[in-house]
């Protein structure tokens, strides 16, 4: 079988693929992310790359001008490998936030970037937590017969200027034939204290010179989702990753049917079946990136309050009810084997601390890990969601929030929604006069269902068209098949049942509609009135972080038009992608996170949006499309104003 | 069923005892320990009690003067309780050594005396490793609610001035459920740091008010016997204590053996069976002591370095292979789970240091224990067993070296040897002109065989009267049955077959007087050599400290007339008992004796014997009775000076 060589760059990833791959597939088994959300039909045209050195096979599509063609630009997906070649991957352009991109990876966290660690070394961000030492100690002799570990504690001591050593019961346990095994050469582990004064660990030892092999894990444990990674801890690159669904759905869609079953004595089993998920997806990383588990020094977790205390086996139940007291907002940092995770006994496992019941380690790993905290810029960071997440602030204040939003954005509680997964409409147009549709499925496959960005791009369309109503009702007076009345509740057919893979009509109802209003409405109320508190508004706002899976699929311009974000700049707002993995892959890389964090916790005050006065009125105001006030929305304003021609023309045909 | 009320003084214990108990049995079942080495018939009369307050029945005999008797004086083990009784123990006149008699609770290990708190305060000996504290906290509200770990932490350092918290797994596990059962009054159990500036760990966390019960395990793990004991950390009490053979006997007799068991594969089977024997034994003595396991705040456990590290499942093979090397000699705390202990999460073990790998975690907190560490006078601390141990030192300087006796001193490896229990011959007299033998054994039994104390006697004895030379041999000249000529050897019947249990002639060889003879030569050359290397002789000696079961028995007398003791002023000599079970119950009281012992492990120098050498001439020296150069033993030389006209007489008889 004949392969090639492909380079991706900025990441100096070399990888074989076989003869005619595709290059979008080659990227992605290899670990490389190229943005894509046609599944690779060549129909969306965003995952455009250079070709530096050689050619491809095809990548060649309406969606490129000539000029892009001449730069060597392709589409990702409809380019074939045919020799050796090197691909640039195109870097979107981002906010002048130099801090926050040291920190955050890059807009979307699937992508691997080497972590520029002399920059941050001169910033102060760079304090390794963990580190490996290689060292050659002299053999014992009958003048000379001090206990293995004093004799390992006086070298460090001595020959390294360590002081205050503390050592694990497993490093005991090794140390005899480890020395012996290789003639007193070994490798140590030490663990570096998060707060200076404090111990420094010795964690492991090993026979010869491992230096090279130090790797972390990273894990987010998200209510619906898992993610895991392997972080190489000397080149900071992101060597494996994978996400599964989270065991414990079965058990309860939403953390408060998961608390309930806790409550009812399934605590130990939603404990179990969340380890399991995350031990499956630790095993298949490590699998993945081909390292020895052996050489695995730390693993950080983080995760919402009730996913890290079901997680620790720590009942939940206070966490639902009134004042909303979670257990313990910090947690010590953990032998694996303390919390049940499958990793050698020798790694310690941090977890995220959090702020209140509502805003958890992941929220805050997200302020972490996009570097918000350090910023002079006024930022918004919001994690949408079915618990949606709002901070406000920069280095010297933080504020957040908490707003449940309903499940409308991950595709529930919809007639037929459903997760952004093939057959998923995902992105829709309409045809202005005929108002016949066009719509968009993950996969390219006949229709099953919408998930959450495909509802936002035909809410925002229909809207923008005037076929939906700023109450989200349907224009009953339009001349079209496709608006029905069933069951008493007018809905339009998306795809009729012999285009689906359901055999019945797909149809988007305003209830439907009125669940995504409530949802935006939460959000968009949650961030005014967080604001408002705070003395802010809109405007003032530097920067906006969206955080989330959703996020990365979703159409800023449509969110802003059905109100769901405020409307600003687009380049003021930055897609993090997993905002909760990208913070606890950055704190496995620098103690300086792990510092800080206890104080950021500390610095974000925490609003209970229940208790807030305004926060009703702001709801009642904002559960309409976009807003009751269409003056927060000018753009969209002014875009209505040429549309009405349109609808006009419509309505006098 | 009447019954009647005892007051032990001085350690203010009551117990109900039913009527015509015998005042002795009383005494142990409530765990006083009387001296009494008769087993209970009145003949040793050593067990002297004062009757301070009503009646005994009996307890009179001709052991006892008319002075005694006007005085109170009576034998517990012939006295029957028939009415209430306030009864004192009389003390053993010690040497006077304040600072010792502090920390070592009596001359004997079994001894329940209460700690002078007061007393070990003024001289800076108390420091509490572990504290309960009652608080009563607002509960929260919507305007304040804070986790609970952080409402217990604020409050602690707010009211407490407590600073640097840390918080085990455990007791987040615990706090939701135990804050709301009593309205956030609760017990906090804080495990004070050993060295200052380290942090104070919050590991227990109970309802209600439960400062009143706090408790502590030490547990001495022996190559053949465990020992525990719960101590009320309030009192300083021993509540209970029980011990047992150590499991691992199937596996090997002593270490050597063992860890070549270990080798083998055996590793994780011994530390199974010993943490079985010491889980076994916790049980009880929880039961026994009739407190809540909940209460138990702390766990010690000493041992020498091999039954140490095959608790903890270390490969022990490099402590029998030259250089001798240890795994560790320092080991961090460790939470029970961690190493298998079946007590209460929360509860941390601390494992008595080593010195090297034969002056183990059981020497050391000997030396801990009694105080020789703090003392000024020239102290010489032995631990007599199969493997002897010799601590020489005080609050300067210590130096400390193992010495391989054998077996003999706890009846191994002679013809009929037994350990000290029912049936073994304790003691031991013969009339000069029959040679007929007076027999005591354990139990006031028929004689199954020799353990130890009584080997010694017998010895000492037939020594003194001239039955045996100095080189171990019987005199062939006597003209008597008892001596007889068997399989080429010469034995002495001490009773024959009909007499005993066993139903042969249970007889002492010359082979097993020799064994003596090694063994009592390496205790005694282990001391010179040890005193020479530091300078010293027998005669600057201010105190000599006996530490083990077997010193409990022996005869100081016949002790220092085979050699095996250096001859002193038996004012100068104090036995300890459990020097072991001493040093953890002692540490489990105070911080001070945590953080002193680690200096003191450093400042223990280890001296080699085999490499010392001097030692082989010393051995040669010592290996007969009492030793070549009898000017070292000159009251001896005198008593035998005045018995050689015994001997002549016998002989011209």
């Amino acid at each position: 079988m004949t392969t090639h060589t492909v380079l991706f760059r900025p990441y100096d990833k070399l990888v074989k693929v076989k003869d005619g791959e595709s290059l979008i597939r080659s990227a992605m088994e290899s670990g490389v992310h190229i943005n894509a959300s046609c599944g690779g039909e060549g129909v969306c045209g965003k995952c455009r790359i250079i070709i530096e050195s050689g050619e491809v096979e095809g990548g060649i599509s309406e969606k490129l001008e000539k000029e892009d063609i001449k730069k060597g630009i392709r589409l990702a997906c409809l380019a074939k490998v045919k020799e050796d070649i090197v691909v640039r991957i195109t870097t979107e352009s981002t906010v002048d936030a130099s801090v926050l991109n040291l920190l955050a990876v890059s807009r979307n966290t699937a992508r691997i970037q080497k972590i520029n660690f002399e920059a941050m070394k001169e910033k102060g961000l760079f304090i390794p937590p963990v580190e490996k030492r290689y060292i050659e100690m002299p053999s014992p002799t009958a003048h000379d017969n001090l206990s293995d570990i004093t004799r390992l504690v006086s070298y460090l001591k001595l020959n390294y200027n360590e002081s205050k050593l503390e050592v694990d019961l497993s490093v005991i346990r090794k140390i005899p034939d480890v020395l012996r095994e290789n003639d007193f050469k070994i490798t140590v582990t030490l663990i570096r204290p998060v707060h200076e004064g404090n111990k420094t660990k010795i964690v492991n030892v090993q026979p010869g010179n491992t230096v090279g092999s130090n790797y972390a894990i990273a894990i987010d444990v998200g209510t619906t989702t898992v993610y895991g990674q392997i972080i190489d801890l000397i080149t900071g690159e992101v060597l494996a990753q994978h996400g599964d669904f989270n065991g414990q759905i079965s058990y309860g869609e939403d953390v408060i049917s998961r608390i309930v079953f806790a409550e009812k004595g399934g605590l130990d089993k939603l404990s179990e079946v969340v380890l399991t998920t995350i031990n499956k997806i630790i095993k298949k990383i490590i699998k993945r990136a081909s390292i020895s588990s052996e050489d695995i020094s730390t693993v950080t977790i983080a995760g919402n309050t009730t996913m890290t205390q079901l997680m620790l086996r720590i009942n939940p139940r206070y966490i639902r009810l009134a004042p909303y007291v979670p257990a313990s907002t910090l947690y010590p940092p953990f032998k694996t084997s303390e919390i049940g995770l499958d990793i050698e006994e020798h790694v310690r496992a941090l977890i995220y601390p959090e702020v209140s019941s509502y805003v958890g380690g992941d929220i805050v790993a997200g302020v972490m890990g996009s570097g918000m905290y350090l910023s002079d810029e006024f930022t918004l960071f919001m994690d949408i969601g079915t618990n949606a997440e709002i901070v406000i602030g920069n280095k010297d204040w933080l504020a957040c929030s908490a707003c449940s939003a309903g499940p409308a954005f991950e595709g529930g509680g919809l007639k037929f929604g459903m997760r952004a997964a093939k057959g998923a409409v995902e992105d829709f147009s309409v045809d202005p006069f005929t108002l016949e549709p066009m719509i968009m499925t993950i996969g390219n496959v006949r229709p099953k269902g919408i998930c959450g960005s495909g509802l936002i791009a035909i809410v925002a369309t229909m809207f923008e068209m005037g076929i939906i109503d700023s109450s989200g009702k349907y224009d009953r007076n339009l001349d079209t098949l496709r608006i029905i009345k069933k069951d008493g509740v007018y809905e339009y057919v998306i795809a009729w049942a012999n285009e689906t893979q359901i055999e019945k009509d797909l149809s988007l109802s305003e209830i439907d509609i009125e669940n995504l209003i409530r949802a935006k409405g939460a959000m968009y109320s949650g961030c005014i009135t967080l604001l408002e508190e705070v003395g802010l508004s809109v405007t003032d706002l530097d920067l906006i972080i969206i955080s989330g899976g959703f996020g990365s699929y979703v159409d800023l311009e449509k969110a802003m038009t059905i109100g769901l974000l405020p409307e600003v700049d687009p380049k003021k707002v930055q897609f993090i992608g997993n905002g909760s993995l990208m913070g606890a892959r950055m704190s496995s890389l620098t103690n300086r996170l792990r510092k800080d964090v206890v104080e950021v916790t500390k610095m974000m005050t925490n609003f209970e949006l229940s208790e807030t006065a305004s926060y009703m009125d702001n709801y009642i105001a904002a559960i309409f499309l976009p807003h009751t006030d269409i003056s927060q929305f000018p753009k969209l304003k002014q875009r209505m104003a040429s549309r009405k021609k349109l609808v006009m023309g419509r309505r006098s045909i």
